[in-house]
This record gives structure tokens, C-alpha cells and sequence, in this order.
């Protein structure tokens, strides 16, 4: 079986992924906006600390109606674009078509299937570090495996193939079992990290050298965890530990809705965190210090503060 | 009975309050720091709005070495000074000199007790808006209710004399019959918004405007009363009532923290949150979020963030 992939949104993730498949001589479809006629006429650059290519013809579109239909979307916007897929997919889709949603957060399958209930759709959780750094120019600076798991249909074969295809590729790739899971245990990280570099104006480091934001960096870790579990969600606390590892060992770090907020882009604050703190509270666990933060990145965003 | 004061630090509050004692003929020494020089050749300007008035002969002094004993001491440090009174306020103090301390937060008299456990003193809490605007000169905006209590001594006498004292200087006094009680009441206003405005940077009416930020106001207020409750101070949850409606009528509003912050003078942290959540915190109740403004702000003032 041979897939037919889409990317939409072709950047830091899109780019990086779709690219990789690409120069695997897979059969990729990629989605551009505003750097379209860039790629077409120079073509897709990676800078990868696995090694550098180049991909001097892309199958570029500036329109989902100009593409054909595709056996696997990989969705790679911004969760604040998601509100555009709903427009975006439909003449990409057959009624086998997975969609996958390599996005932060909790929700997006939901919402993604409320709009197309019919529609076989997975989860994703991208481990990398990589940006855009100029049009048709991504730099991948670390990391880089993926994390797949099934939303809803029946869809283990293809991603069976697709886990093929990524590793032909050189992309680690795994299969989850339990996408809540990888979701949850994602968010470990991401929600004390991504809002506090942002209200504190800072970065991880600073965060971990201080140690009253270093124990609060590690009480936010325990509310997602004890929101997971609410929602029936495992999480070991000692994952804790290997977040607070990682986070020792990396360099000077702004994640990404730290970029976000230094370039006045806007911030992915549903998805990341008020969807979890709405989903556990649902399920019975007020995850108050994650709240607060909700509500300080929210003011942040609009504009009242002048930070 | 004629009591003799001394003021020790006279801004934007000693200044206020000493200088309308003074201009009603009381015996007021101050203790002046920068301005010194400039008060002893111009004298003490207060602008009012209940009147404008000038000292132009103050008994001021550089030194509490040069300063006859008092009956009264007005501590109205910034309370990140209080380290001082150790050295201070020995020269100043005879047997029954009450220490009265004008300040906010929680814990203050305990410290000053541990250092002076034979000395009367008492606690004070003062309502009004004033600025220290000039060497030798106050700006007094709005407000200026004082609320005193007793922490140790039997000086019920004395305060009534001080209350006689200050009401005919023009200054509203009451003699709280729980000082603690009152302490708790000014941390339901004084801790929700003095750290929001430092970490969001902003003004209170922003605060109040956003929704988010409304609510959380609101729920930090709640915190503190249960935290209050938690050491057996009972406020009311209809207090949260009056203080939303007192910030909501207040022009945009920097509180002396922000005001701190944004002239890079170190913040009260530690009477104003610290103290609050530890002592609630040894009663039984965790106050979550409080402790977690806390912990930016101790952030903040590291110097670690970019704010």
C-alpha cells in the first residue's frame, strides 16, 4: 500500500515532517500560505542536525481545491488556526482519509470531530525542536520523534504504513495505544513551562534556577497529573522527575507560546490549558494553579496588561 | 495626658499622619533619611485634599540617637525596612512607649515583639491614598482612616488618648477590638491586587474590566478568607461584596506595589504573602493560588525575569 499524505500548514512542523517524507520519495501534498510561490520557484530547504537536504521540487498548493485527495492529512497549524480545517479539509478528504492532528493540547480531536464525524481521525504529539527560519527554510535543531495514536476508526493498518513511511524516512515514529495518555503526559510539560516563560517573561532555565519557580514548576506538573487521573488518565507521579530532568538538561529555552507571545502571534491558551482545566473540572478536579495561569496568559492576550 | 510622638519614616504615610499632628500643635518628632537637610531649611509641606497645609518649623532629626523618648512610636517603614527597628528604636523607647505599626501584611508585630518582647505595641492599618512626591512633601490624594489594635501591653488608655489626639488633628480613628481580624480584612484587598498588577502589569481598573481577571480577584479574595477562618479570623464572604464595589469605583489604580516595582524598590513580599501563607498554611488551609503570586513575585523581584 502506498499513501498519498497532505501536509497543511507547512512550517516549523509541516515542513519538517512533510519534508522528511518527501525526501523519502513519498507522495507528498503540501499546503503553503504566504511562502507558496517562494517554494515553487526554490523549492523546500531543512537545516537538520540529522543532516541538511533539499527538496528543489515540492508539490506545493496555495489552495486545498487546487490538491488531490489525500489517504493521510497530517494537520501541522497552529491550534489557533484550527477553525480553518473545517473549510480547509473537505476537498482533500475521501471517506477513508485520516486525518492526523500533530497539534499541543487536549481537544482538537474532539472539535475536529464534531465537524467530521465520520471521518477516521488520530492524534499526534510531535518531541522536537525546529523552526522556520525564512520562507521554504526550516531548521531542526533537536529531537524530533513522533507520537501517533487513534482518535477514532479503524485505522491501526495505515498507521501501521504510515509508522513505515516516517521510519523509511528517518522520523522515529510511535504507534500509542492510549492517545489520552501521550496527550496528558505531554501537557506535564508543556503547562508550566509554556505559560510561566510567558507571565514571568523569562526562560526555562531561570525558571529552574530559582527555587520557589522551580517547586512551582513541579506542583504543576502534580495538578496535570492529578487532572489526568480524574479523567481516568494514568500518569505516574515520578514522570514528574524525568520532566524536571529534562528540563535541567536542556539549554536556554523559550517554547514555543513563549515565540508566540515575543512575536505577538497568538498563543494556543484553548487548547493547552483551557480545555484541560474545563476537562478535569468536568471530571471533578479543580486544578487551581493551572487555572490561574489560564487566566493570567488570558489577560496577557488580550491585551490589557502591558507586558 | 500629652503624649510625646516620634515618627519613624516619614513618607508618604509618616509624613501624612505626623504632619497632621503636628499642625494640630501635638509634640511630633520625625526621623528623616534623604530629606533631612531640606526639611530642616523648608520645613513640611502636606497638599491635601482636605486642605493644604505647611510645617514650616518640624523637630526633625537625622538620627535616632538625637531624638528624646517617646510615648508613641509611628513605625511607618516600608515593612522591607523593618530590619532596621532593631537598631532604630531602642534609643527612642522608654518602659511604656507604645510601638505602633503602621503597615501592611501580617506578622509584622510578632517580629518587632521578638525583638522587643517587654514593649507595648500595637498594629495599625491605614486606609488612604498619599504620595511622597517631593523632598519634604506629601501629596495626600484620598482616604486616610487609621484602624489601630493592640498586639501586647495593657496601653488601652493610651490608645484612646492617641485616638483623641489624632481625631482632633483630623484624622478618622478607630481602635479595633481585634487587630488580627483587621489585618486579615486589608489582606482580602491588599493581595489580589497588589501582586496582579506587578506580574500582569497593569492597573486595577484593567483588572476588573477583563472577565478572567475579575473572577480571579474574586477567588483570591476568597482565599484569604478561608485562610483567615483557617487561623480563627472570621471575615465574612459578603466582605469580597465591598471590596469588589470599593475597586470597581476606585480611579486606575497602582497599588504601592506596583509602585514599588515599577520605580525598582524591593516589594513586600514577605509581610503581604509570604507570612499569610505560611501561618495559614501551619493552621491547616493551603492557599493555592495566593502562594503562587507569591512565587512570581519572589521571581520578579530575583531579578530572574525580564519584567
Amino acid at each position: 500500500m502506498s499513501l498519498k499524505y497532505a501536509v497543511i500548514g507547512s512550517g516549523a512542523l509541516g515542513g519538517f515532517y512533510g519534508g522528511k517524507l518527501a525526501h523519502a520519495s513519498k507522495d507528498v501534498h503540501f499546503l503553503f500560505h504566504s511562502d507558496y510561490q517562494f517554494v515553487v520557484d526554490n523549492g523546500l530547504k531543512v537545516d537538520s542536525v540529522t543532516g541538511n537536504f533539499h527538496l528543489p521540487n515540492v508539490q506545493a498548493y496555495r489552495s486545498t481545491a487546487d490538491m488531490p485527495k489525500a489517504d493521510v492529512v497530517l494537520v501541522c497549524l497552529k491550534t489557533t488556526n484550527n477553525y480553518l480545517l473545517k473549510t480547509l479539509l473537505p476537498p482533500i478528504l475521501h471517506s477513508g482519509t485520516i486525518i492526523v492532528l500533530i497539534q499541543n493540547g487536549l481537544g482538537v480531536e474532539e472539535d475536529v470531530a464534531a465537524d467530521f464525524p465520520q471521518q477516521p481521525i488520530a492524534g499526534g504529539l510531535a518531541f522536537i525542536c525546529s523552526n522556520k527560519i525564512g520562507d521554504g527554510h526550516i531548521a531542526h535543531l533537536d529531537y524530533g520523534k513522533l507520537n501517533i495514536g487513534v482518535f477514532q476508526g479503524e485505522i491501526d493498518a495505515t498507521l501501521e504504513q504510515l509508522k513505515a513511511d516516517f521510519s523509511e524516512a528517518g522520523v522515529p515514529t510511535e504507534v500509542s495505544p492510549n492517545l489520552m495518555t501521550a496527550r496528558w503526559q505531554k501537557l506535564v510539560w508543556n503547562i508550566p513551562y509554556n505559560g510561566m516563560t510567558v507571565v514571568l517573561n523569562t526562560t526555562t532555565d531561570r525558571l529552574m534556577r530559582e527555587a520557589s519557580t522551580r517547586q512551582l514548576s513541579y506542583e504543576l506538573m502534580l495538578e496535570v497529573i492529578a487532572g489526568a487521573r480524574a479523567c481516568g488518565v494514568e500518569v505516574k507521579e515520578s514522570f514528574t522527575d524525568k520532566m524536571m530532568e529534562l528540563t535541567d538538561s536542556m539549554t536556554p529555552y523559550a517554547p514555543s507560546m513563549k515565540l508566540d507571545f515575543d512575536y505577538k502571534r497568538p498563543m494556543e491558551i484553548e487548547y493547552i490549558y483551557s480545555r484541560p482545566v474545563k476537562t478535569a473540572l468536568a471530571a471533578g478536579y479543580d486544578m487551581k494553579k493551572v487555572a490561574m495561569l489560564e487566566t493570567q496568559l488570558r489577560f496577557i492576550q488580550s491585551g490589557l496588561s502591558r507586558q
